[in-house]
């Protein structure tokens, strides 16, 4: 928020009418300053969270805290150093890992705020969505679109982690936070062998039910995405005659409603990017900001001109406008999760290419 | 087209009037009977033609005709005997069976009226579309949408055929055919593997290449839908807990362009369906026409109150308003393709229960 | 549609092969000709009725023939010497001119073609559409959508005609038409000074009601265009600064659904054209077929190289693929109808430069 | 932002957890409360500006302050008490009073929040946007797009003032701003008698340009909506025979895109509210905010109870699922604008009846 100029001058009928319009709830703009920037101003900065680190300390508050204190979840949340404190990993968007251990359960609730999971490592657990289990493996992206009931399970004798991520400060600055506590208690026995879901609609591409839902959703109906099939798809661009793909170093893809092609949620975009060893490309800048989970490999991304090496489990936020250069020293898979649907539905998604001398500063 | 009642009364300013409209390339509406009727009038009628014949005939015309005669292509079209003699399965729809004989190619052309093929039996054929080669084996659906190059090879040694259909006779009614023949002579070598189409589209479900196209095409960018896929799908309705799916008998897919949901083609819809044995459900008809390749399984059908037993290979012509029924003796496969994206776009679909009594009269 | 051709070769094989495609309903491709044709062939002929004749004619009809005689309008359809004797303007379009005479009144019915009246000259006559009134004056546009009640009611001294055009060829082709009678008798009272649909959705442009419907339907809710509304926005185009409009002396008006920005029914595109004397143009053609009312003015067209004068009251048909140029001699104000939309929600819409040399033969 | 629980307990261990957690920007989810509230919370307060007091600060302003001081407008924004301090209405929506002095310009700039003026009285200002002049009078809606140029111009001897609304802080939230000054001088002449954008889309109801633009903008291209017809089509809503609107003494129309229907730009609704002497209605709340000015008439608003008085010249903001009741006690006509277009295209929108029991508390 931009912030008040007090250069009050000398004049008295002035300095009148500045207490008069304070007075009213009102203020001049010829002293603000601020208000209008050449190109945007994120409150957040770049920043990286290591997976080493994650692990380390998600290990010990399933030692030390149950899952059903505060908020029900075991969840260390993100907290970007410039946003005043909160737990907000950018502007738009929550990030969070989130361990859950043998046996355990997370109760049922719901919200108006969209979560995904994205899962680093491990399986066994499966997540209910409005009563359709869903299986949890790794690289796995598992949808819980807004107001769904969702709860997680634990049935085995390993824990478990995973990453989180939400629209909760998007939605919470639209004002539009809705939450219900849930049913108890939540079953613990399900068959997540194959969900409902995917039964419908993830036999393949382009096959859908024949018979169409008479109020299609706002969000895919399509609610997991295997492994296996995201890992096929980036191999696969690789391997189409002539194709950029290969000459960038760069697979790509975008996970999709099937019933519409839009994204899978109407506030968040998810991705997975694949980078050969040696990928290089120009430094991109976008409006909109964006969380990154390092799935596999080694490399280094370079925001904003500083240096970061990259782990398998590390967390990345990039806000928005920030320049973006990745490298890749091992084959890197990345899932992104951004509110590029938002600036696109608003028409206010904008890129370009950072044209401006990156200078590298040591690695961080 | 309506007829003209030749009632003409004995007011000779009548007549005079009448002759002059004539002589003036009008005609009164109060001469004319049969615009407008209740329910439509179907200038085709329903048929069968049998798997059986089709493949006899396919086989001598394979010795008999070569492949680059007439037409370039080795095709028996479907006449409905209703449709004045021409050779058009139904209205809107041709359907054919074509036959490729060993190490013989059908030469590169292109056309406004779109075309697909369904694969009855065999593989070892594929066809190449603008450029991208597609295999063909049995239950395989492949694209050629309108004005794509295509052009199809036996490397082989063994014949092949398939169920071709084109919405030729609706593009011709639209008066919009436009052909062109491709250069000579076509390639004869390509590796159909996997296509590039398949390759960015064909992954798996709900993914999609990161980068967007520039200009989206009017039809689907997955031009092969795999067997393999399409059986999954359906089996796997049959397995969704409480589905409606499980208690009617009837699974059933509509292949999607994976970037929008949207049919394959703007003019012709397809789908698989699957009917348990002992299927049963009350007869059903809507606007449009569609043409019905079986491809697995044996029943019948009973088309406005006459039984058809059908077995592989069937060819079926259903016109628009028919009513129709499908009973599976054993598990049914069907594979189909109608107009109703047309209606559907110009807001003249329907559809209703066919109330009236079916007395089903013995089988043909 | 194509017709075969009987070049049968002396091998008796063939000839049996021939024969028993004959006898199961198929047809060997190389024995067709003319399936494809490089560009559309149209089946109607470009062609213009006089609008002299068709008043003269006209009134004849209103003094000899009640309205209430088959088909319950009074009207003259334009019949295309090269439909086949069948009562239709172009492939998909009727076109006809309408007479109602003093107190008379044609009683409701409802189809599924769409029709709309352009009222070519006088005032008077109020439609009925779904129990609204819809007054009809030189110069309106009043439509009545696919499956809508309508009657059309002359309370006054004067006849009245109007242009009248449908898609029932289109919707035929489809096999779609449906057809109720109306209830009976219809009301003579009604006050049309401003419709429903009008007080709704026409007071001015860019106002909606503020409370959206919960089903929005195929067609525009705004069901009459009045003469000063599009007069005025023609008129306005030719004042904007540098533009396109003033210098090529042609401004173009399409009647649109408010609610939406599309063509006011899925079928048709209604649009005024206004081109100022001296205007000249390329030849253009495209796909598709379009019906002209001339509604004020003089000049002629040129049709695939064939010069007619118009005049107003004229009705012209203008098929497929048909290269047409405009000269206007005085100021001229020509309405058309077409089946844009179709083409263009299936695809299979094109335009070109008719760039082949135009030599125009005499004026007919 | 929700606050910590800094309820730490006695365990060192956790103690231990919770200062490393700390240490590495993360967050316990168990010592945060409020994150997720049962219904959404607004950070502003419902309020209302007296018009009185505005116009009479306004031109002491207009007395005192040159308008090219900082921001080169002479503006009174509107500072919501409970937002923190700042200039913003409501959590979305910034609204001010915009004041010109005779002769004076405002000079070009562009930035990507989006703008409009509502006129609340006089005339004679002309706002240049994109170099196309519009006139301002009042009750006149003038809009500015997301980045395109505008400036205002007073060429008269009076002073005028408008009241200005902005979606900056919803841009500035999405870190989406961009702001460009223009180039000077900004020109003083232009004719605004009617503007381009106006001539071409403005003409009537449903009326489009035959020549469709090759790229649409996101925002309406008609940048004016007279006072004239949107009077016109409020007025023609309670004529409607047995329509809604004359039952409850409400009439309520939509500011909309010609070319689609859509709202004028993408992240704000405009819409215009009558209100009929002894309207009454249920109490109804909506997530999103809006900002109301009082064009005519005199009666009370009730917002979560309480009532505030209205006249013309108000300014009322209504945050997030606040409880709204209009009374009027002379006829009311209310300019609103909101963010619902967002939290529709984010599915996030929801409405209720306020059915909690409302005790109206004493006028303020």
């Amino acid at each position: 928020m931009p912030t008040r100029r007090f250069d009050a001058p000398g004049d008295p009928a002035l300095s009148d009418l500045h207490g008069d319009l304070a007075e009213r709830d009102l203020q001049p703009l010829w002293e603000l300053s601020g208000l209008l920037t050449p190109t945007p101003r994120a409150r957040a900065v770049p920043y990286r969270w290591r997976g080493k680190e994650l692990r380390e300390l998600g290990g010990r508050a399933g030692d030390l805290v149950p899952v059903d204190r505060g908020g029900n979840r075991r969840v260390l949340s993100l907290s970007n150093p410039e946003l005043g404190g909160g737990p907000y990993a950018s502007a738009p968007l929550w990030g969070a890992l989130q361990y859950l251990g043998p046996r355990e359960a997370a109760p049922a609730h719901r919200h108006t705020p969209a979560a995904l999971r994205f899962v680093l490592e491990g399986e066994g657990v499966w997540t209910m969505v409005n009563g359709d289990p869903l299986r949890m493996a790794a690289g796995d992206l598992v949808l819980t679109p807004s107001w769904t009931w969702h709860e997680h399970h634990s049935p085995g004798d390993a824990p478990m982690t995973w990453f989180d991520a939400l629209d909760l400060p998007l939605v919470e600055a639209l004002e539009a936070v809705f939450f219900e506590p849930g049913p108890e208690p939540a079953a613990q026995s399900a068959d997540p062998a194959r969900s409902a879901s995917e039964r419908r609609f993830g036999a393949g591409p382009g096959l859908l039910p024949g018979k169409r839902p008479t109020r299609p959703t706002a969000h895919s109906p399509l609610l997991r995405h295997r492994w296996a099939d995201t890992d096929r798809a980036l191999a696969s661009q690789f391997t189409v005659p002539d194709a950029e793909t290969s000459a960038t170093g760069h697979a790509h893809v975008r996970f999709a409603d099937p019933t519409s092609g839009r994204d899978v949620m109407p506030t968040m975009r998810c991705e997975m990017h694949r980078y050969m060893p040696g990928h290089s490309a120009p430094a991109l800048r976008c409006t909109g900001s964006s969380l990154t989970a390092v799935f596999h490999g080694a490399g280094f991304v370079v925001l904003d001109g500083t240096r970061y090496d990259i782990a398998p489990g590390d967390l990345i936020a990039v806000p928005s406008w920030t320049s973006v250069t990745v490298v890749a020293e091992e084959s890197l898979d990345l899932f992104t999760v951004s509110d590029a649907p938002v600036l696109e539905a608003l028409s206010l998604y904008r890129e370009e290419a950072a044209t401006d001398s990156v200078e590298i500063t040591p690695a961080r």
